[in-house]
This record gives C-alpha cells, structure tokens and sequence, in this order.
C-alpha cells in the first residue's frame, strides 16, 4: 500500500499540514472493506469508523466549540457517540459497545468529516491574520491526536482481523520478509552514573503536556542492549520453559498468563512443528533477527529476568536516545511490521521505531507536572496510575509524531500494541 | 415494506416453495444498509450477515453433505463458522462472537446462497423420479429452520438497533398507529375437566420432533382470557408499583429485575411524562389496546400474579386452540407490530399471531419423546431444560410456519422476542 | 453417633414432639468442635451456627410474633441476619456472607434457642385448653421447617468438610461398609396408562402447600427401574467416555460441566488407580453396589440417555410408590450414607430414603395451587421456577417427614444433596 | 488491652528477641473469642488463625527446612495449608477460601507454634558457639514477617468485624477520645532542591532487600505538610462533592468509586445527620483533629487534587523524614487508632505512626536491586508492579520495626489499612 510519506515536509505550512494529516487516516482506511469498518474484537480496541469519527469530534469538541462561538453541532447526539472519555463534557457511550453502532454509516462519518474539515479550515482562515496562539496549540494537539489513532487504527484492526478464522489480510506485501534472518550476538552500550534531563525540550516544538516540565535527575551507572530483543532469543525463552517457571514472573503477571494460557507473544501460533506469526499482511514464518512484538510488560519483564537483565528506566531510556536521530522503520516505510536491524550498524539501534520498548517506568506525573483545566486537561493526566510507559514509538507509528522525550503508556497486560523490549543492566 | 405474501400458496411444489421461502429471508433484508448486516448487540442475537449464512449452512451440511455425496464444501471453514450449536458436527464459531467476523463479506453470503441453492435444486431434480422420502423430509426440515430464523432476524434487528441512540428506522410505517385505541374489558372462557390432547397431529403437515408423539393429558376445570394482555393493563400493573413489590415475584425474577433495574418491559421508555415504546419503524406513543409485549417470563408471571390469575400450562393452551383456525396478525401483514385485537369479536381472540404467549410449562420432552441420531437430534432435545414453553407466534411469524401445537421455548428471562401473555384460572 | 430414634413416637403429643425435633438440631452437632460452626465453603451453603439460628428464627418470626402479641423479640439484629428469604419480613443478611459472622456466638445461639423454645411452650400452653387451629399448624410447619433443615445441615457440613485438604470426619462409623457391594441387574417394572393422582392426601396428616391440591393426572404406559442407579453402572458411563460425549448431554449441561471439568459426582476421587468418595465417615473405597449420589440433574439425565432410558415424571414416580410404605434408609440408621439395596427383594426397592431421585419434572405450580398470604406464602412459592423436582428422600432425611408426595427441588447444576436417579422408560 | 512494651528492650539477646515477638502474636489475640479465630470477610483478609499459623510455618519452611536438616514436618499438608505465595515451595491453598478451614483447631494451631519454637530455640542453641550469619538473617526475617503479620491480624479482624451488623469490639478502650479535638491549620515544610539518598542504610541493623541498594536520587524543590490531612479536611472535601467530581479523580479511580458507590473513607458511616467511624474499640463519633484514615490510593490522590497540592514521591518523604527520629503512636501505645498531633509542636510532625502515608511513587525496583535465590526471593520482588508505596507505619505497626526507608504497598484501590496521606507541593 502507500502510505502517505508524510515526513518530507518539515516546514508545511499549517493548513497543508492539517489536510495531510486527517487525509492520512482516511488512506489508511483504504483497503478495508465496507464490512469491515464496525469491527470491536475487544473491548479496548475501536471500530476504524469510530476511529475516523472521534478524531473529528475532537476537533469539534475542542476547537470549534471552544474557538467558534457561533458553531452548531453536526448532529447532538455525536457529542455523546463519539466521545471517548472526556467525563468533563458528558457521559460518552460505553467503549466496550463501540462495534454496535451501525449508524452513522461509513458515508455519513465521511460526511462529518469534510463538514468539520471546512469549519476548521475556515476557522483558520479567519484567523491567520491575528495569529490566535491558544487556537493554534488546540490545532496541533488535534493533530496529534489524530496521528495517535493512526497507529491505533492499525493496532485495532489487526486484532480484529487476527481473531477471525478466515484472517483476512489488511494489505499485501512483498516487503516483509526482505529482512534479514540473522543479527549479531546483542552487545552492550555503557552510560555513566551523573544527574541526566528528561522531558520536552523548552523549544517550540510540540510535545505532550504529560512529557512537561523537563527536569533533572540522577541516573546510577548503566548499560543498555544495542538492540531490541529479536524473535530468536524470545523463542529460547519459551523452550527453556519461560512460561512454566513461576520464578521468572512477577505475581500478577503469572496470575494473568495462568488464568489466559498464554504461551507465547500474540499472534504466534504453533502449527505442525513451526512458529508462525499473524500480520498485516497474512500469516507469514517468523523471522528470529527481527524484534519479539506484541508482548506484554509482564513478558518483558519475565524475559528480562530470565536473560539476567532487566527493563531500563524511562529515564535511562531517554538519556541515551537523546543523542539519536529520530531515524528507523516507521509507518512512511510502509512495511507495517518490526524489520531486523542492520548487522553492520555499530552503536545503539531501533531505538526509533519498529516496536514500542516497554520501560520499568510506571506511568506518573513529571515533578512540577500541570494538568490543563477543562476536558483538555483529562487527555493524559487522569490515566497516570497502574499503566506503564513505552518509549521509542513503532513501525506503525508517524515518524514525525515521535521524539525522544515522547511517553506512550498501557496497562501492564496489554499486548496488542507493537510492544517489545530492550534489555537494560546496572553496573555495580 | 413488502412482505412475501406466503400464505397463498398453500399447495406450491416443493422446489417453488424452497424457492419462495430462500428468497424471503434476502427479502427481509431489503431495508438494512450494508452497516447492518453485522450488528450483535448482546450474545443472544445474531448478526442478519450470520443468520442469512447459517440458514444456508443448514441446507449444506444437514442436506448436501447427507444425500449428495460428492458435495464438496464451498469454503471448510464455513463449517465452523456457520455452525450454530450442532456439536457433532464440530466446535462451533463462539455465538457471542458472530458480530466480530467482517469477512466474509455481505456479497460472499451471498454468493454462498446462490450456490448451494444450485446444488439443492439440483439434487431435488435429481431426485424428482425416484421421490426419496428422507430427503423431502430434511428439505421441509430446513425450510422451517429458515422461518424460524426470519423471525429471529427481525427480533434480532430490533434489539440491534435499539441500543444505537440515533434510534434507526428498520422501514417506515403508516399502518402501525391505525389499530384501536380501546378495547372492551376481558372476559374469560371456560374450559370443562377431562382428558385432552397434545401434540402434532398423525397427518402428512409438517412438525418439530418436539410436538411428538401426540398424547392424552388429564386438564383439570379452567378458564382462559378471551385475549392477550394489553399496554393499558400493563401500565396499571406498573402504576400500582408492580416492579415494586417482592411479594408478586418469582425469586430468580426478583433477583432479575433488581440487579438488571427492569421497570417497564422492554423497549418502553418513560419520555417527559409519556411512556413510548420503540418499533421497527421508530419510536411511537403507547397504545393501550395493543398486547403487551417484550416481556420476559418472570414479568408475565408476576403480572398474572397481581391479576389474580396465573399462566395456562401449554396443554390448556393447545386444547383451547386446537378448535380454532390459524388466523390473526401475522409477517405477511407487514405491519411488524402486535395490533389491537378487533373489539366485536367474541369469544378467544389473537391466540395466533401478535405476540408469543408465554405458559407456565417449562419446555420438556413429551412422553415418549425421540431423538433423531446424528446433528439433527441437536436441532430441539438438547433444549429441554431451564426454557419456558412459548405458543401462538407473532406478528414476525410466518402464518404458513405456525399451528396449534407449535412450541417455542426460550429462557424465563428473556424478552427480545416478541413475548407477551394471556391470563388463565383455574375453576375450583 | 447416636441420632435419635424419632420414629418410634408416632403418637407423641405436640409439646413431646416439638421438644424432640428441636433437640434433634443440636444431636447433630454433638460432633462439631466449635471451629466448625461457622464454616460456609460456597454461597449455597449456610454455616451450622446459622441452621441453629434460623430454625429458632422461624419459630420467633411466624409464630410468636404472629400469635405472642407481647413477645419481645430475643435481639432486634437477629430479625435480620438469621432471615434467610422472607422479603415480606425484611431484607436479609446476604446469604454468601453468612459464614462472616462469628457473634453472636456459639453459646448465644443455644441461649437464643433456649429462649425462645420457652417462649414457644409457654405459648402453647396458654393455648392448650382452647385448640387454637392456626397456630398448632403453623408449629407443624416450623417443625417440618426445622426436619429440612436437619438434612442441610447434614449436607451442607459435608461439602464445608470436603474441601478441607484434612479430610475432617464428621462422626466415625463401622457399619458404612457393611453392606452388600453386588446386587442383581436392574429389573422393570410396568405401569398401564391410565388417570392417577398427584398431590398431598385429604387427611388430617401434615403436607406442604406445594403438594397441594391433590388432582388428577394422565399417565402414558411406563416403566420403573427396580432401584436406583448405583456406583458401578455409573462407573461404567465414565468409562464409556460419558463425560466426554456431548450428543448425552443437554446444552446447558455439557456447557456446565465443561466449565466446571466435572468428569465424576461430586466426593469422587480417583486416587492411584482407584476411586474413592468423600463420606462424613471420611474417605472411603467405592461401592459398586450402593446407589450412585451427589449427581446433578445433568449428570442423570446424560446417564439415562446413555443407558437408553429417561428420567420418570414426578407423576409417575408418585403413582408408583403411592402404593409402597414408607421404608427404607433413613437418617435414623445413623449411617449418613446411601446403602446397597437387598437383593433378594423384589418389586420396588429403595423408593424411599438411600437417595433423592431426579425426576424430570421442573418444580411447577400443581393446577389450582394457591399461595398463602403473607411472609408464609414465599416458603414454597416462589421458587417455582427453574428447579427439577426430587422425590423419596434420602439417609439424612428424617423418615416421619417424608411421604410419596413430598417435592424437592434444586437446580439443575446442584449436586451436594444426597441425589441420584431411577430410570424409568416409556413403553409404546 | 496491655499490649507488650517492645520498645523497652532494643539490645535484647536473640533468643529473648524471638519469644517477646513470638509472644506478641498470641498477645494481639487475647480478646478475640473461639468463634473469630476464623473470619475472612474478604479474599484480601486473612483469618487470625491463619495468621498464627503461617507466620509458624515461615519458621518451618524457611529455617527448620533448610538450616535443620533432619527435621520432620509437623504435619506435611501444613506445608500447603499456610503457604501464602511462595510458588517455589508448592501450590498453596487458595487464598480467597482459607476461612474454610475450621480444621486444624485452634488448639492445634498454637501446638504448631509451641512445636516449632522449641525447635527454633533447639536450633539457635546448637548454633549459639559458632555463630551462623545466615540462620541468624534468616531468623531476623522471620521476625520481621512476624511483625508484618501482626498488623496485619489488626487490619483484618477489624474489616472482619465491621461487616457484622452487631458491630464486635476488639478491645475497649477509655483513651481513644482523648486526643485534642482541634489541631491549627497545616503549614508548609520546603526541601530545597539537589541529591538526596534513598534506601537502607549500610550499617548492621535490618532491612528489606526492597530497601536496598541505597542509592542517589535528585530532587527537585519541594514541599511538605507538616502533618497528615486530618478528618475535619477530608470532611470538607466530601461536603464540596468531591466524590461526584470527576475532574478530581484518576480514570482508574473514578470507575472504582463508581462500581463500588464510594462517598466516604473505609469506616465511615453517615447515621442520623453525624458522621461516625467504626474503630477496634466500637462506633465513636468523627475527630476532627485525627489523621484521615482508610482511604484508598484513589481517594488521596482526588483530595491532594481537590486541595491544590500533590502526594510526595517516597524519595521526597524519605528525605524529609531521614533526620527525624522514629517518634509517634505506635502499637506498643495500644490506643489502635489514629490520634490527633500534637499542636504545640511545629516542623514535620506525625511522620512515623498513626496512619501509613500513600505516596505517588509506584513500588518499583530500587537501581541495581538483586532478587535473592529461592524461595525467600519472592517475599517481595515479584510485587513490584501495580501497587503504590506507603511509608512511615501506623498506630498498628511495632515501632522498632519501621524506619525512614521502610517500603509499604499496596494496590490503589485498597483501604482496609491504617492509610492516610500527607499533602506535597511542587516549588516553582
């Protein structure tokens, strides 16, 4: 497919910038089905038509409401259908039912799209004389925000179709077994102990309010793989009886794995003798010299413990991405799945991109940390507690949507992200 | 909307008459928008998509696999998909899960019934010399499963829609309000002592394993409502704090309506100081006059049980009706809603037609009760626990598919079917 | 242990009798050590603290508050905690929590008991000259209350006991072996159709409302297995792979003991090779011979299709024992466990007492059955619903309170009473 | 109740040490009766004889076992029946289900304490000439869990009693309303900003291995209540809605107050217009002046947000309390409850006793913390996720066994612990 190749132009101006950006979901939208739009596997993951629709609601919700006075809703009831979890301005119709709405339909939500699209656009226009600032900062939040159900989209629908016999295929390929099938032995990159920096750089560049205020802490002596855990090593694990040794996991982990019979990373299945993986793409042979994706934190974890390692700090994480280019396979690439490294690469690698790198980090306010006042402020703040970050962004992620100082976050028993792991050691 | 007009053809060749009721069901799903066909509100309904392709599976695996021996399956994982319950034919797709499957699409479905229409007309023809009385037998089998399942495309449709708060329309309605608003007091009917009977009759007409053997039953003296239950009636029942009052209820019913905070039956909704219900053709104004409907068993007993009266055991029920012709509001109607009845008539009115009335018999194997060996011994027996005996049919029944003997079963805490009651006393 | 010969006062005066009863309560929990009294090891349940406490209830709430007018009652919180379902009287203590409350305490509960014992023979005295109809039947209803709740506490302490990995005994035992570990093959006996008749007799003897009114009913031709089903035909439906074929099963069933992994009666182990059943004698070898027990509805009814037979009705297990004398192994025995039937016996065996046998009649209201007024009127009633009925009693039942016309009822999934099953076939 | 003076003794011999605090648990069970010794009103509780015995079999399992080689079990199925979750040892009896178990007596419970203690005592003697470092860790752990457990027996019996509507008193008490009923308003206490350490400190005395390594950690400016927010502040926070505030509460929280109906603390009642709280001693009135207690995570969070401040991290807590002697109401008090501070006295008060204090920090492994091998590595390791750190003990803790780096944790939405909080601020 062609993915939109969204990070040749750094300098668009704002208005290109908003109709490249919503564009992009409506592409990613293009080799679905009609059928396959309602789709809700489970109760985390969004319909694609939800998708389409909230990402448009926030704009209407957040901007045109707020920056618009004279605006009239597309239709009230939306308000309620298509909000996610801003308690602020109502009570939104009950996630785990999203999959029930056959209406709007797919041409109505396309509709509520171009409406909303002009009435920002207008919005704009009126006000690119006066450059409104708080107008402006709602903008770029939208479309980050809208950047974020990207990747979700893709998340989402890969689960749905993952759980339906016939697994369908979201599009094909001819790239993704290109890569190559083996990677040199991890090595490991040292960093001295010393008081490092951690969150959004004080430039004008957009980061979340959630990677604020950036301040100092103490970091002890640390070591960080050069290099994602690849499919090969987790496989050791698994036939070294990973999965049966109580030992390895933390509690709640083991309970989880115990009560799901989880035996291996989402999407590997066990057929006649081979390990085989669900894509994007259809079922394909796993490739051991690309990243372990789809894991939980407790397997992450779990792995970590087994190779004598353990998970790295979100601070660790970003003091030694700092230095990087935000460089790697990201969704432009349009692979769609975690590519192994280059073996002749020295250094640090796919710090950016491929798999989300699961930290030991939980979820938590940055000292000095502001919760915005009105719904915007319940976007990141009021999720802050029994989740875990992940850093790095994925190949399904925007490469322009992703910095070193960015923070996703999900529950530890997540896994239907593109979620991996890098191994991290103190020194003593 | 155009309903097929079934019932005047009472003497239509068989390979007409498969192809009339094959056509109703597509028939039934001229109003639904693509979006529809995949909706499954709760895990007692069914997506149209899925009873469009399971009636079909019917014919496939219970007809062709049996008597056309070189029948080679139009997809092997239909068999599973499409599989409702019938475990000797394997594990079943997860019913709660129909909703999650996009693929195969609407056209695919499609294409399935045409196909294996084709064969199943072509094995009749083959047959038509040499007339193969088992094969006639699973044919007329699988005709009255599909009729089953337009009724329950229509009560699953409802149930589907009512949910979405945009409150779709199934078809638009001029007829619905039309009926009376207003009907006499009911009278009741009585019925001597003395030994009645049960069951299907030995004739060639068609019935379900489960109407058999017919038999002797001893009925002690009793008395039926000439009708149904009305709204009017209901309402009182609600003013007078019905849903209040332990003492009218069944213990699992009272634990029922307490922990789900049932009120009214389903679809009521208590709007600015109005009740209204919602239809397949939307939302209207209560009408006294009409049955009540959407009622689970526990609320018809409790009912009964504030009446004074109590619930006909299906053998009072049968005996009443076995004298009278099948004739009343039926799906050929087209008006999709339980009418008032007509106010001059005398004696038992709507014992057929309008809604399913509930009776105090749980479903039960009568004596000397067969099971078929193979699947379709699955189809009725497996049943015969926990479900309460429901007669009459509804204004979704096929007329043709409906006679006195008739048992539907469903759960006493169901009400997505259109489930009403007729009041009875015992004469001491 | 020595339980009490109840049997032999059959003309003991009322005053005698209530003493008798009600110190049969407490003879039963001569073995307990006081950690015992308040075991509660699933909601269905109740600790014997709380049978002490509730049996003593009853007399207070339906019987001195209805015809003491100044009785004050023993402690106002009792009304409520020692309630178990009368909704008419107030909302009870949860039933699932009743084995949280350790006060009052054990010596508390006797002291209540004392009391109100007192209070009762007062009453009755005062009563003595002038026979007060109502309150002589409601004393007979509190001591037939009392006589079901002797057996629960029988059973209940059982299954508190069983999951305990000590394996406590409830009283030791030499005779439990003694019996008899072959018999004869399981003969038939005949039944002509004909009308016979259900329900509790005219007489002046004691019946529950649910037996009542006595009525006239149709019966088919049928026929009676000689005994119960014992131990070893039921070991060998286990080893026919009876628990793993699902065409034996009723829907619920197979999904009941799926989820559950039932694969033998409840108290089964199969320990090296060899099965042996939990008993309150403690842990014994498996005797063929016995009747099979601690079997749901489930299990009976898949046993009796596999042995290509059924379940009787109520009705006809009724007209067959209506003409047998009210014999067998009883709670009196002291042996607490059901025995291997005499061989050189024929015609009927063990109708009575040894097991509780299924029927497959749902637990119904009988034609013209009427509901008492007031909290009295939710004894029987309201649980007409979703149960089976059991007939004949069992070796924890006391003997006097069985007849032929006495109805169990548990839900289908029960299986800690003492129930098993007789196969009955109709005859055509 | 005389609770034992632990705190007069600190340089008491070993052997003296183990049977003062051996001592000390059968102590904190005196006023208990026979019926309590088995209570667990909820799986997170365990029974007091539960207690007794596991805190026994700790003694057994990880010194007996492992440092007395020809040691015999007491009884082999002890060894199940008291693990708690030490998976490298066995499967242990269900947590949920340990009041169940009426069997071993309580009797025999304190047998098992008296067996092994002679055997611990035997051991230490024999081991008294050539002194045996890790027996004696080992030992000094045991003690330690001990202590733990022996608050834990407090917390649990006093949720066991307060489901009970007769509302039991653990102990009376004529001191409890002693404490002032006004306290001046809460001051702010700053910490500057730079590198503080956090952990135990590296000379003799125990701590945790959850406490190790002690580490550098940097800090940012900060602040600090003087006291723990009293209940008079929390009670301005309910009368202001901040139970029905959503923008106050964390996602996870604000479903949990939802689903559960939380308006108040853990304890509260509200009879008759006035606030009561249920105490060890029995009902009392509400104390303005007394430290909040029994709220969850969830609810410290919403009220630290309501009042414009923040929870401190554990390193902001432990820095502030490191210079503070270990000074408060303890256990060794035997008041049982919170008490008002002391309002004359001004810097930080209320550090150490009273009530445990949530912090924002997420328990976690501290840098370079190593697991120990075996079982005694899952004492605390494997709970390093999901649950949030509190510190400085309660007036339920021993005060010798809390220091400025002792680690408490739980998950956030548990209450039945003594847990308060403390307010932070950010300086800016």
């Amino acid at each position: 497919m062609q993915i939109h190749p969204t990070h040749h132009h750094p300098h668009t101006p704002i208005v290109d910038k908003y109709r490249r950006i919503r564009h992009q979901s409506e592409v990613l939208c293009e080799t679905l089905l009609k059928e396959d739009y309602n789709l809700q596997a489970m109760p985390e993951v969004s319909p694609p038509k939800w998708h389409l629709a909230h990402t448009t609601w926030f704009f209407e919700a957040m901007l045109l409401k707020e920056f618009a006075p004279s605006h009239t809703p597309f239709n009230k009831i939306y308000e309620t259908l298509f909000n996610s979890y801003y308690l602020n301005i109502g009570i939104p119709f009950p996630r785990e039912r999203r999959g029930q709405l056959s209406r709007p339909t797919i041409a109505e939500v396309f509709e509520y799209r171009r409406t909303v699209d002009e009435q920002v656009l207008n919005l704009l226009e009126k006000n690119s004389s006066v450059k409104c600032e708080p107008l402006l900062e709602r903008l770029e939040l939208g479309l980050n925000h809208e950047q974020q159900h990207q990747e979700l989209l893709l998340t989402d629908i890969k689960y749905n179709f993952s759980v339906n016999p016939l697994q369908p295929v979201y599009c094909e390929s001819n790239t993704v077994n290109l890569t190559s099938s083996a990677d040199k032995k991890l090595t490991w990159i040292d960093h001295p102990a010393g008081i490092g920096h951690v969150g959004g750089s004080s430039d004008n560049s957009f980061c979340f309010d959630n990677e604020l205020p950036r301040h100092r802490v103490f970091l002890q002596n640390y070591s960080l793989a050069d290099r994602p855990v690849n499919n090969g090593e987790f496989l050791a694990f698994i036939q070294d009886g990973g999965y049966q040794r109580a030992d390895l996991w933390l509690s709640d982990g083991w309970q989880k794995i115990t009560q799901n019979n989880w035996r291996a990373p989402l999407y590997w299945n066990y057929v006649e003798g081979h390990w085989q993986i669900y894509t994007l793409h259809g079922t394909k042979a796993i490739n051991p010299a690309e990243p372990v994706c789809h894991i939980s934190y407790y397997e992450a974890d779990a792995y970590a413990r087994w190779a004598g390692a353990r998970l790295p700090t979100e601070a660790e994480w970003e003091n030694a991405a700092a230095s990087q280019k935000v460089e790697g396979h990201f969704l432009c690439d349009g692979v769609l799945h975690p590519r192994a490294p280059c073996p002749d690469m020295t250094g640090l690698r796919q710090m950016f991109g491929d798999v989300w790198e699961w930290t030991s980090s939980a979820y938590a306010p940055y000292p000095g940390f502001v919760i915005s006042t009105g719904a915007v402020g319940e976007y990141n703040g009021k999720f802050m507690c029994n989740q875990m970050v992940l850093r790095g962004g994925s190949c399904v992620s925007e490469r322009e949507h992703i910095r070193s100082s960015y923070r996703n976050f999900f529950y530890p028993s997540d896994r239907w992200q593109f979620s991996g792991l890098r191994l991290a050691r103190s020194i003593t």
